[in-house]
């Protein structure tokens, strides 16, 4: 079978063996938001040759806006409810081909709602693997989610946008303009954990972004040194507040330099983290193809 | 006497009485950081015909990259340490003039200094008339500033990025795409108090903020009133981390808007506040001219 992770900017594509080994990957260029009526072209020449077996697309493909939406399916539920609601598609630009359309999460289970598309299929690549008890699973990115687990179904999706608001903070704000100099992020760890260190302190968020403005003026910190500070700040506010309530180890996936960040803010706070690789979301399309009966 | 209130991107210069009435105003359009060598020229065609008297510049005028750097003055400090504190200056281009830049004040008192460059003048104004006890002043703004005044001593400043990041937030992130309809931010009382009720939740700013995404795409609030609970949403942080110690009125100074604003969140919070006129700042002005002995 092929599973294709297609979000908002990256488009990957994996073919897998029959027990959901990756045998081979590609990586595309084309964002799943912004090429309307392009989608079955971009990804027939994406595959090209990889010519028999299913196609599993998760992610922002099925987001109001891709390829074609996929209503969300409402927590809580397990592995075999996201099977269930796997959304069968035909495209004339991919004949013979079968497709499937993995849906996202809502959370309409506290005041304000909350959704996923995509990140629900690394959780269900993950679900085997845990016990029946709760687990926190964070995956960093630009909008972090933090999904809870409870005896082998997704129970709640909580989204930060750390990664949204760095970038902004970095490209178009007063503190960006500071940190001109650096223009490569080189990651200044004792810089990090001085940021991880102000977000525990009182003033709120609003008044510690301004002490990225003051701690340069002041030459508390070199400029090249701001983008760690910040991104410690920054981290540091989401992770107190998400998982402040875990005493269990956290489930990191992501990208290595996001995962090593969020590893060391939990660490900050005396949580423990256990790593998992990115191909999860492959494994969590082969399960949930194999649950729905799918050849 | 003239009083030149000069911020990054406002120029606003009054006439003055020997009481420190103001007998006529006039705005111009030059940024202080914007007009490197070309300061004199700018304020002598603002305050062209009025043709004695000291001029008093309050304001980024006196930062780095501004007209000159005047050093700031470090808390605790009286209008007397600010008087004492005026940089005289001379100009080819406005000869026969005496200019003064007022000192912005610094913080140094917490473990992150904090600053500021004109709203110390225009805390100033309003010394005379408070007690010798504990006052907190709230200057709203792109950076709004939490000055604390205790026995007509400033002892403490917090700024906060709030307007800074609002407008951020408006115009480059994903949240401003779904605000793209709301052309003309009409104030929208209801889901300011929703955005306000929001900051005291549970969750972190950074999780609040994709809160405003999810309420939009599940129609909770309409995209019209997205401004209004974003704006709720992130004073309700300030207010609430620098507001919170505080039971008594809170002064409020600034623009009818932002102030209406910042009141509404504070008597949601149980904290009554007292409006001041936004011309403090040339009755500031007026009271350092006289500490100082200038004619």
């Amino acid at each position: 079978m092929i599973a294709v992770d297609w979000g908002t900017t990256r488009l990957r594509a994996y073919r897998l063996d029959a027990d959901g080994a990756v045998l081979e990957r590609r990586d595309g260029g084309e964002g799943a938001l912004s090429c309307a009526g392009r989608h079955a072209q971009a990804l027939a020449a994406l595959i090209a040759g990889w010519d028999d077996g299913a196609i599993v697309l998760c992610g922002m493909v099925g987001a109001r806006g891709g390829w074609r939406e996929v209503p969300y399916v409402d927590c809580p539920a397990d592995a075999v409810q996201l099977a269930a609601a796997l959304l069968p598609l035909q495209d004339e630009d991919l004949p013979d081909r079968k497709l499937w359309l993995v849906p996202g999460m809502a959370d309409h289970t506290r005041s304000v709602p909350d959704v996923m598309r995509g990140e629900e299929t690394q959780v269900a690549g993950l679900l085997d693997t845990l016990d029946a008890g709760e687990h926190t699973v964070c995956l960093p990115g630009t909008h972090s989610k933090w999904v809870r687990v409870e005896s082998g179904r997704i129970t709640s999706i909580a989204t930060a946008m750390t990664g949204e608001l760095f970038a902004l903070l970095r490209t178009h704000s007063t503190l960006g303009r500071l940190m001109e100099s650096a223009q490569h992020d080189r990651f200044d760890a004792a810089a990090f954990d001085d940021g991880l260190a102000r977000s525990a302190q009182p003033g709120g968020f609003s008044h510690h972004l301004f002490g990225v403005r003051s701690l340069g003026l002041f030459g508390r910190w070199p400029d090249e040194a701001l983008p760690s500070y910040l991104s410690g700040l920054l981290i540091g506010h989401e992770v107190r507040a998400l998982a402040a309530s875990s005493s269990a180890p956290v489930h990191l996936l992501g990208g290595d330099a996001l995962v090593d960040a969020y590893a060391r803010a939990l660490a900050a706070l005396g949580i423990a983290s256990i790593r998992h690789a990115e191909t999860l979301g492959a494994t969590g399309m082969h399960r949930l193809v194999r649950l729905r009966g799918i050849a």
